[in-house]
This record gives structure tokens, C-alpha cells and sequence, in this order.
């Protein structure tokens, strides 16, 4: 594993985005929202995924001069046109402009259609809580779950943000909907093991938690089984609803096809009512009645959602970014 | 089983909440949604849940007569207090609220705090949807649920509705963040089966589907293992900040003295940017790709969240509604 400064990176990702078209006005955000996913720790979603990023503006999915366009106002509430630019920046604008609604109006939304993949939805919570505001975000993916009940991949793993600002470290909720991603099954594969949990049902329709004969079956579960499975398909035909955008059904079920997706936006002004810094300390005290948890193990403590983040985020600045070796040669060859 | 006319039962209830103190205008509300409940087919929150409610009105925790107040405005966003009045009411009258910010200002959000238990969460969801509107709401609750990680309950189960109008049907997901309720667990046992899935710990720590070992335990697993425990966690929070209200560690773990507790409701307006019919129809494709979807086993098909509703509504308004002789006889002797 390298370690190489954010920095460094950033401009090695800068020089590729240059190469492909981007705009000198947005090329630094882009490639910064990629070195500061892989600073906080989300790997998967970070410069690990910048080559696949790459391969969607190749193929044509991801146009990297679309910028995303205001279609519709109503109030608090707002429709963007995505213009199939790139995922993380019409993201970054229609949270921007649902935080803006909601110092206006209290609560925020911006309905954002015909865009492409956020990479982490996490981003957009964190930028919601460090601006001060509670973040409610989720976009629809291709198809890549089956329904609870069903043998076909129909729904979305649809990812779901919440976020809540607080002065000692936000806390931060990323989750999608499928109880664990193709990627996690992949590495407990790899390294020879099992699931901590039911992840999925083997060829014979047994629930199981080896992580090989799931991803042979294609048959991954919704978290909480049929609840993960509801919620999936409620957040997608509200994204779906309100962008007139595509749904997940509509949407290709090949990775680097998968284009013109829904995503939703939603700011609550938690300073409308009290001083933020009272309204804050709720957040603290159910943090604490959290860390006051007796554990299940002992030596072990109960965290809040994005506890980790940064004390990862500071390590990985100190160290610099950790970037296997591979991935960083295949950048710098880009 | 009686089956008993729904104006009947509400008759019934009528002259129990009179007897309370309720007054005139409110108490056929409050007796209707007791029934529209069972109607509905959540037997577990409509008149089998009558006796505890009026409990916690002799008990003290709700006051029959106190009517929810707004407190303060800001553009889209209202935070009301509930002045621990009947829990229900107070639900209705908010998700009314927000439903009217809603059509103002495409989106509308009313923060309940010092409220009671709302009964059935899935009420506010299908009265945003009969509204025309898409119903987000959530309620915290005592501590009843470990968090992942931590072996003492001091998170809320804290149920979270998402509802869809469609001119078919609504769309109306009502979960709770625990897998299993005390109430499901204890029908299995007492059916002597075990749970279909994981639902909590055993007294050594180890995954179970034993309904009894759990019970025994306190236990239970939150949906989805650490995903929906962080999602238990986020909702209190927001609902606790938004409303400056209590939080879950605030509240008391004894049901019948449960009170004080805080919840959300927003509404979006589907409308907003094209003409209903038409963006109900995106809802209509989506349950057309579940019922297309290959079932798991032969026979069976996937559903939508609520689809059954309907048709258990019909049915119990043609039967009447069922009522357990005990559960009858004791609201008679009321």
C-alpha cells in the first residue's frame, strides 16, 4: 500500500479529468470529492473507483461538460435536470441549493433527475452538517437486489443519508439498502470467510452467510429482509416522482451503462427554532447515552453512525492517502 | 373471533373516551382511527391496543382534553407541542399541517415534540397519500431496543412510514427498526414456532430465531443488524432536535408511562411540477415491475408495501370488524 498526499493525488486525478474534457472550473471539486472519500476511509467509492469513473465518460454515460440545470420551482422545493453530467458534482449543487432553501424556508428539497452515480453518498451528508443543517438524501441505482419474495435483481440497493451537525463531529449515516455490497462479499471471499450474518441465499434457496455461493446466486438480501426490501422501493418512486425521472426498472443493469438515475435532496434548518449550539447538544446527549451503552463484548464500546470518520480522516492527511499500488500506476497511465 | 360492525366498535369507543373526558368534537376522531386501524388489518394497534391507551390517559400520561399548539413558524417548517395530549390526534392534526405546508410550498415539515404515542404510524402515511401527497413520518419511542453493539436497550424501535399516493392504491411502508416486535415474538412462541430469520440474541450472546430465548434475553436484533440500529439512532436525533423535545434516553422505559416523545412529519407534493394522474403513474410502473418479477418460490408473487391493505379493509367493513371476545367484553365493561 502507498501512501501518497491528498494533494499529490488530487493532481495526478486533475491531469486525467483535464485529458477527458473537464472544465477548469470544476475539474479541482471533481477530483477533490474523490481524494477526500478515500481520506475518510470509504474506499470503495474513492480513488479505487476513479478508473470506472473514467470508463463512464469514455462510454459515453457520463458527459463531463453537463452541468445540472434548475427545470422547476415550487417554493422549498426544486427540480434539477441532470443532463447525464457527472454524478458528484450535480450532486454537490443540488445539496448546495437544498441547504440554501432550507436557511430560507426551513426545510429544503431539491429533486435531481437524469444524473449519474454520486459515488459516496455520504459526501453530501457531511456537507449538509458541516453547513450547519440536518441532510436527508437517497438516489435509486440500477437494478441490482431482488425484492423480498423475489428471484430476479428488480429493486436498487437505493443508498440512504442522514446527517446531523454537531460541533465535536457530525454524525453521519451511509447505507444502502442491500445488507451487504457485491464488493464486501468479494473481500470476505477472498480472504476465506464467512459472512458475520446472513448476507443472502445460496443456489438452493437457503439463507446462507458464505459470501461465494451468494454471489453465485445473484441473490443478495435486503437489509432487515422485507424492510430494506419496502424501503427500497418506497425511496425509489419518490425519486422517481419527483424528478419525472427514471426509476429503477428503467434504469441498465450493467455498472458502467448505468445512467440517468433519481436522487433527492432534503435540508431541515435544526437553528429555525433554538441556537444551534443548544439544538446541538440534543445530538450530544443521545451520543453519549450511546457511548454509555454497556457493550456486548466487553472491551468493545456501541459508536454513532460515522464515529470513526475522523479520526480516519486525520490519520490517512497525516500519512497520506493509502492507494494500492496498482491503482495509483494505472492513474498515473491514464 | 367476533365480527362486529365498524360503527358499532366506534360507538363503543365513543362512549368509553366520553366517560375519559373527551370532548365532543374530538372523540369520534379518536375512536375512528382506533377502528380504521383494526379495519386496516394492524390488529396489534387498533382496538386490541384500546385498554393500554386508556390506561395511560387514568394513569395520567395522556390528557384527553389537551389540544397540540403551534410554536413556532418558519416558511415551510412548523414546531408544535403536543402538550402530551392523545397521541393520535395529535399526528393527524400535524401530518394535516404538513400536508397544507406541503401544497404552499411543494414541500412542508412539522416537528411534534411532548407528544404521545401515535398508535398505528402507518395512519399518517395513508393520510398524506389520500391527501395526494407523499407522507414521510417518524416517531421515537422509549428505550425498548439494543443498539448494535451494546447489550442494554437504549434505542428506540422508532417507526419510520414512507407513503405513495397511486389512484389504485397507495404505497404505505410502516416499520418499526426492530426486526420483530415483543408482540410478534410472543405470537410465535405461543404458537410454539420459531421466527423465520435471526431475531435477537440468546442469554450466551449468539444469533437466534428463538422467540422465548429472546423474550428472555431483551435482546432483539434492530432490522438489518448495525443499519437499522444507526437508523434508530438518526431519527431520534432529528426528531429530538427538530422538535427541541426528548430524545429516546430521556424517556421512560415503562409502556404505560411512556410519554413526552417527539416526532416528524413531512410532506411532498407530487403535484408540484406536473399534473398528478401522470406522475402516479411512475408509482403504477414500479409495482409493475414487482408483480414481474420471477418469485422466489413457485406460487407466490412479490407485493408492494400496503398491498394488501385494501383487501383487508374490504373484508372487515363487509364481516365486521374482529374483535376477541375479552378484548370486546372488556371495553363493554368500561
Amino acid at each position: 500500500m502507498n501512501r501518497i498526499p491528498f494533494a499529490e493525488v488530487q493532481a495526478a486525478l486533475v491531469g486525467v479529468l483535464r485529458k477527458l474534457g473537464f472544465a477548469d472550473d470544476r475539474v479541482e471539486i471533481c477530483a477533490r470529492l474523490f481524494c477526500e472519500t478515500t481520506r475518510d476511509g470509504v474506499y470503495t467509492h474513492g480513488i479505487n473507483r476513479f478508473a470506472r469513473f473514467v470508463a463512464t465518460i469514455r462510454n459515453g454515460r457520463v458527459n463531463p461538460l453537463a452541468e445540472p440545470e434548475v427545470k422547476a420551482r415550487f417554493g422549498a422545493l426544486e427540480r434539477w435536470d441532470g443532463h447525464q453530467g457527472p454524478g458528484n458534482l450535480a450532486a454537490l449543487a443540488a445539496m448546495g441549493r437544498a441547504i440554501a432553501l432550507g436557511r430560507e424556508h426551513g426545510v429544503g428539497c431539491v429533486a435531481l433527475g437524469n444524473t449519474n452515480h454520486w459515488m459516496r453518498g455520504g459526501t453530501y451528508g457531511w456537507q449538509a452538517a458541516d453547513a450547519g443543517m440536518i441532510g436527508i438524501c437517497w438516489t435509486n441505482t440500477m437494478p441490482n437486489l431482488p425484492p423480498w419474495g423475489g428471484a430476479e435483481r428488480v429493486i436498487g440497493n437505493n443508498p440512504l443519508i442522514m446527517a446531523v451537525p454537531r460541533a465535536s463531529g457530525p454524525v453521519v449515516l451511509d447505507m444502502a439498502m442491500s445488507q451487504f455490497s457485491y464488493g464486501a462479499m468479494e473481500s470476505y471471499r477472498k480472504r476465506g470467510e464467512m459472512l458475520p450474518v446472513d448476507g443472502g441465499f445460496d443456489a438452493e434457496g437457503n439463507l446462507t452467510r458464505d459470501p461465494g455461493a451468494i454471489e453465485k446466486s445473484w441473490r443478495p438480501l435486503p437489509m432487515g429482509y422485507w424492510k430494506g426490501s419496502g424501503l427500497a422501493v418506497l425511496l425509489d418512486m419518490v425519486a422517481a416522482m419527483m424528478t419525472l425521472g427514471q426509476a429503477t426498472y428503467q434504469i441498465s443493469s450493467v455498472a458502467v451503462l448505468e445512467t440517468a438515475i433519481s436522487q433527492m435532496f432534503l435540508a431541515l434548518n435544526p437553528g429555525a427554532f433554538g441556537p444551534a449550539p443548544e439544538v446541538e447538544k440534543i445530538a450530544d446527549a443521545v451520543v453519549a447515552s450511546l457511548h454509555n451503552c454497556a457493550p456486548a463484548k466487553p472491551g468493545e464500546k456501541v459508536r454513532y453512525p460515522g464515529e470513526q470518520t475522523l479520526h480516519i480522516r486525520e490519520e490517512n492527511m497525516r500519512l497520506g492517502l493509502p492507494v494500492e499500488p496498482e491503482v495509483w500506476a494505472a492513474i498515473l497511465a491514464m
